[in-house]
């Protein structure tokens, strides 16, 4: 069937094409079904809305991600087709039914879900399978396999990358291990997430203090100079089959430990990291909630970097309560500075949970002997080499720390959450920390978080700090204070 | 925050808000989220795409859905907000979990459906949920239950009717079965639905004789009339619930045991149906394959209709193969009405198939005496008593049969498929002749689809014409050939 063209200039985040319900009927397509799209001699798939009244029969509307794709303006023809059902939703079908999937089947679904022909809800059901029947480590390894195939390649040699399963508040090491490692002139070119559900990702830190946006030559760049760099991975391309399944994931909350793996790995795979240090914090509130599921987790980590021929180690660490003073973006930069730069008040857990990470790191990668990383990490940070690193690696990425300090200012509208009694801190939640932070404005207002004057263990007396909430309106300020008092995230006793 | 609306004229089938790039990040909202639209009292829930470009960062652009609910206009302002998560998310992943689900929270995640509050994703892990885990027949009852509630209802009273499990080509008794039994003053409004894989539906096939959109009163003047209607359901919001979860359940063909129950029987109970009788075919190519699972699902019915206090009886029957002639909404229309007037060539395994069931019916409900209601069927339909019952039907529904015969040709191209040896017909297959038929234009294409000419068991000699495909044009013709030659949906031996 040939049809005009019309632009509804729309950004569905997918092509999306609205066809006339009459000529949607003809087809015997329905919405949320696909069609194939053609324009001469380029096609692509599209997913189908139906409407009425603003287009005629001989009319197809067009996402801008179709226009653009397919470069076309107003008017010009283009032939529709039915789109037969991809063969990757039989697989998917297996998968739910609890059959292991092959590397084919495996390659056919990333394949499908990268070029946009599942629909979220057909990702939903391949979420389910692997949540529901998990999978063997070969189909882990494949699914990593076919995920780094459908994306972007870092080329950079012999990187070095550490990563934590996250879900610990506070917990912003990267920037300091880095700053020591790559002091010794090992390369790493550290890509981060922002924010999903935590109150700020390294992302969203290094933004406070340096742009985090570039293109894989600038990184390339940027890593030729200071031997690494901390930037935002998102838009960089490397595994993108892995964002999308982390989309459908968040609706329901579900990480299916393979999919997790997976995700972790092609990432790593993908900017041709050699050695790779592998950060597993467990505790009630943290994301693996017990030493067992850590253990499991460690375990299928080095079974699969064997198979794909890395230098991997895991290490696991203490998960039970938030890392550092600071939870929101510029609160955990200041944390992380006071850190580098040998403040009398920085955060001593954060510095020595980094000097561990940074001790194995510089000893796996050959930095240091065996039992001597640890006094190498801290001459390292204590020499403020590690600092001066630092600097140049945000001077790099167009920032300058000499002049940052009037952006590290906590927002404006706060209020001080005080002890109403003499007793002893036995319990911070990780989770309802993170959601009250989000409430007072994180990640979006960097300025907004909570600052933690207490840890697990101290004892506190009446009208003792325990902490204090900042955000840029009072509104949010209200919202994250009423919060905080419902679900009591400090639990004393 | 409060935006100014900007109306882009996009039906999506569901409530979409646009969102600029920049205010989606202050409002830490991502696309495919959940936002709360206000218009003074008023509100409605949306689910966020996001844009750049197209509006500005204090413009909110909103599908006409939404436009028409809040009754919006262009350059009014609306006040937005993040929509909490619905809590039946996290009853969904109970399911998916394998837990039981209580009335409340299948109620809950029924009610969110319903108003556009889950997304297809979303409805997609709680299809995965009771594919993987099952229902007990508890939870069945109450998510029937829920779907009736959250539906509207047709105030009829001592409602008779009938359903098919579906699966077998050409299986159009419902047409016979009603006139037979309204014939002897039973109510029957029989809303059926349109094909969603197969060939033609019920409500195809009518609409080639008369109207069969109409609304729930002009459905009561109808019944009142003639006892009985023959009119397609879909758009009378009986269980509105059920129609969205099988959208989202067709994407990767699955129809989970306890959905395929409580979408029958909450469609059934909300016409106020009193005596209920259920066939199930099972053969081979059917949807259901074997005798175990229709004498599974036979009892699970018995068991629910005794929970809601209907009279239900079912009927195991031959689905091993195609009953009738015609596949295709004129080639079934030709049937049924060969067998209500008498016709010589009638289709005498459809005609048999529907005495059978009119006779339980007749039985059930008192109108014929325990081993009587064949009789009473057969002189029904002999004396052409049943004939003009299904005339009455269908000038209530603005046809005349006396004018249609016209309108009974099937399509100008056909192709004649013939034996190339001397053989028998050894298996026919339901979901394969299915194919064909809507290859070659069903059900949008009234006059297309395959004649059979031949049954299981029949012997054919060397150039017997097995069956005839008919199309509308040469092109649909010819890929609906191809697709009987590579499939080869009748089998000789």
């Amino acid at each position: 069937m040939r049809l005009k063209t019309k632009s509804l200039k729309l950004l569905a985040g997918r092509p999306v094409a609205i066809l006339h319900k009459n000529t949607a009927r003809k087809l015997s397509v329905y919405a949320g079904e696909r069609i194939n799209i053609k324009n001469n001699s380029q096609g692509m798939i599209a997913i189908v809305d139906i409407a009425s009244g603003i287009l005629k029969e001989d009319e197809i509307a067009v996402s801008v991600e179709i226009l653009n794709f397919l470069k076309l303006s107003e008017g010009c023809k283009v032939d529709i087709s039915i789109a037969p059902r991809p063969l990757s939703i039989s697989y998917i079908l297996e998968k739910l039914e609890g059959k292991e999937l092959s590397y084919e089947q495996l390659f056919k679904i990333v394949k499908d879900i990268v070029n946009n022909a599942l629909t979220e809800a057909e990702i939903a059901y391949f979420v389910s399978g692997i949540y529901v029947n998990g999978m063997t480590l070969t189909e882990t390894a494949m699914l990593t396999k076919s995920m780094i195939e459908h994306g972007k390649k870092l080329d950079i040699k012999n990187v070095v990358d550490k990563h934590s399963i996250g879900g610990v508040a506070g917990n912003r090491t990267t920037p300091i291990i880095v700053s020591i490692c790559s002091s010794t002139g090992l390369k790493m070119p550290k890509t981060s997430s922002r924010a999903i559900t935590s109150a700020a990702g390294t992302a969203d830190v290094m933004e406070v203090l340096a742009k985090v946006e570039f293109s894989t030559d600038e990184i390339k760049k940027i890593v030729q100079k200071t031997n690494a760099c901390l930037v935002w991975g998102g838009a960089l391309g490397l595994a993108p089959a892995d964002d999308k399944i982390i989309q459908v994931e968040k609706l329901i909350s579900v990480d299916p430990e393979a999919q997790l793996l997976a995700s972790i790995l092609a990432k790593k795979l993908a900017v041709n990291a050699k050695h790779v240090l592998i950060d597993i914090p467990y505790g009630k509130s943290a994301k693996v909630s017990t030493k067992k599921e850590a253990l499991s987790l460690s375990r299928k980590f080095q079974q699969l970097a064997k198979f794909f021929k890395i230098h991997l180690k895991t290490v696991l660490t203490d998960g039970s309560e938030p890392i550092g003073n600071g939870i929101g973006p510029v609160l955990e930069a200041k944390d992380l500075i006071a850190v580098l730069t040998r403040d009398k008040d920085r955060p001593l857990d954060l510095e020595e949970k980094a000097l561990k990470l940074s001790a194995i790191i510089l000893e796996m990668t050959g930095k240091a002997k065996k039992g001597k990383g640890l006094s190498l990490a801290k001459e390292i940070l204590e020499s403020k080499k590690a600092y001066l690193k630092f600097k140049q690696i945000i001077r790099a990425q167009g920032g300058n720390l000499d002049k940052i300090n009037s952006k590290l200012q906590p927002a404006r509208f706060n209020y001080i959450i005080k002890s109403e009694k003499n007793s002893k801190v036995v319990h911070i939640d990780n989770k309802k920390i993170a959601k009250v932070a989000r409430y007072a404005g994180c990640p979006a207002d960097k300025s907004a978080g909570i600052y933690l004057n207490v840890h697990k263990g101290f004892k506190v007396k009446r009208n003792d700090v325990l902490a204090t909430i900042y955000s840029e309106t009072k509104e949010k300020l209200d919202f994250a204070i009423n919060l905080f008092k419902k679900s009591k995230p400090i639990v004393l006793r």
